[in-house]
């Protein structure tokens, strides 16, 4: 399949890279780095990313920013970049991708565990991670030709533990490997509406 | 208790109404109608909304417009709605409030059935109503003084169907007066952190 991954340079985008090298085309996209060079942000960008692409079959997406900080000091500036980025963004490649992805196509996102297992300062995150499985299971019941959407949950990667480790106290790093497995069920398989969780 | 209702008008915000105005003093709020006019969606006027009243004992919200509508017609601007207006718009409530609100007091925001049981033309909304779970859950951790927050999440209401019936169809009705006492549960009972389903 010929699939495109937005925020492969990041610790969970490079695990699901890794997991799907071998048997696919990987377009890779970041605001920075990639392939393509695109702020998903942006509903007119990603449309246009997705006609300079051309055909895919897939779309993956390890990209989106939340502000994390005491709920007493987030204000409506620093939790709209959750619902901005992490929602919007994401959701984003799925509205301007539906006419255009293959026949059969797929949308993965990212969330993450802290909207059911939270912690101090992840409100932000924990808002934006209920979001996006509101919207993957009813997304799922419009989607034309067959075409599928999905939302990867992992708890804190292994390889993040060393960055984000002092936030997540007492949680179990999950296996990168395990991460990448999660979006090769979500391309390769057939669900559709579920919040693949991996813990 | 001193409690302050916003979006009292609305079908919801009147079943909220009847189930507390005998044992307690209700202020409303809304853009148009009620005792103040406020939008909400804006944390600066919620801030002088919270200044004009004074002490309160407890915040309900059941305000919080979302764009319906097939999702291949959805676009940024719609979408943002949604997330603007029910996540942002109740959220400000929780932020602002906060620190003034009395001690072991508490916050009651509304999502809806459509996270759960999804239909056509809600995608919007179902994501509010995910965001508006991960919220709570989050929040309730990081509240002061025992102050709670929590969420109702009610189906399709009784005096709704007239209104909304032909999109949901096959939905159960579900009583007012029923809906009424779960903002009772919240306000007067010691929940956190929790969805409260009516159905
Ligand atoms: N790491 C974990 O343990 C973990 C666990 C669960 C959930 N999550 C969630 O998963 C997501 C990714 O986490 P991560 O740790 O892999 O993040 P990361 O290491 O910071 O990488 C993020 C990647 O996304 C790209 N990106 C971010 N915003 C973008 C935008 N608007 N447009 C295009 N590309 C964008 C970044 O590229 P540029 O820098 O070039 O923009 C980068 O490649 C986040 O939402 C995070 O909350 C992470
Ligand atoms: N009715 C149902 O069957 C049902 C079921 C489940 C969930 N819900 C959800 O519950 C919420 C309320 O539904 P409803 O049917 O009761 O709505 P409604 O009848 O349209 O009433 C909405 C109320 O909220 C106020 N409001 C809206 N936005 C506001 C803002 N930004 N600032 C201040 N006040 C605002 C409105 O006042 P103004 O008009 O003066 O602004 C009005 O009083 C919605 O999010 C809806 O999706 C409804």
């Amino acid at each position: 399949m010929r699939i495109i991954l937005v925020g492969a340079t990041g610790d969970i985008g490079k695990s699901a890279y890794k997991a799907l090298e071998k048997g696919h085309e990987i377009i890779t996209v970041g605001r920075t780095g990639g392939d393509y060079q695109v702020d998903v942000s942006d509903l007119n960008a990603v449309k246009i990313l997705y006609e300079r692409v051309g055909n895919f079959d897939a779309v993956i997406s390890c990209a989106g920013d939340a502000s994390f900080a005491p709920l007493a000091e987030l204000n409506q500036k620093t939790f709209m970049v959750g619902l901005q980025q992490k929602v919007m963004g994401q959701v984003n490649l799925v509205l301007a991708g539906l006419d255009v992805i293959s026949d059969g196509g797929s949308f993965t996102l990212t969330s993450g565990v802290l909207d059911r297992d939270p912690i101090r300062m992840g409100a932000n995150a924990a808002t934006a991670n209920g979001a996006l499985a509101g919207f993957v299971k009813s997304a799922a019941i419009e989607m034309p030709r067959g075409v599928r959407v999905n939302v990867v949950s992992p708890g804190m990667l292994d390889v993040s533990a060393a960055r984000y480790g002092a936030w997540f106290q007492g949680h179990k790093p999950v296996s990168s490997h395990d991460v990448g497995l999660a979006y090769v069920k979500c391309v390769e398989g057939a669900l559709t509406g579920q919040v693949v969780i991996v813990e």
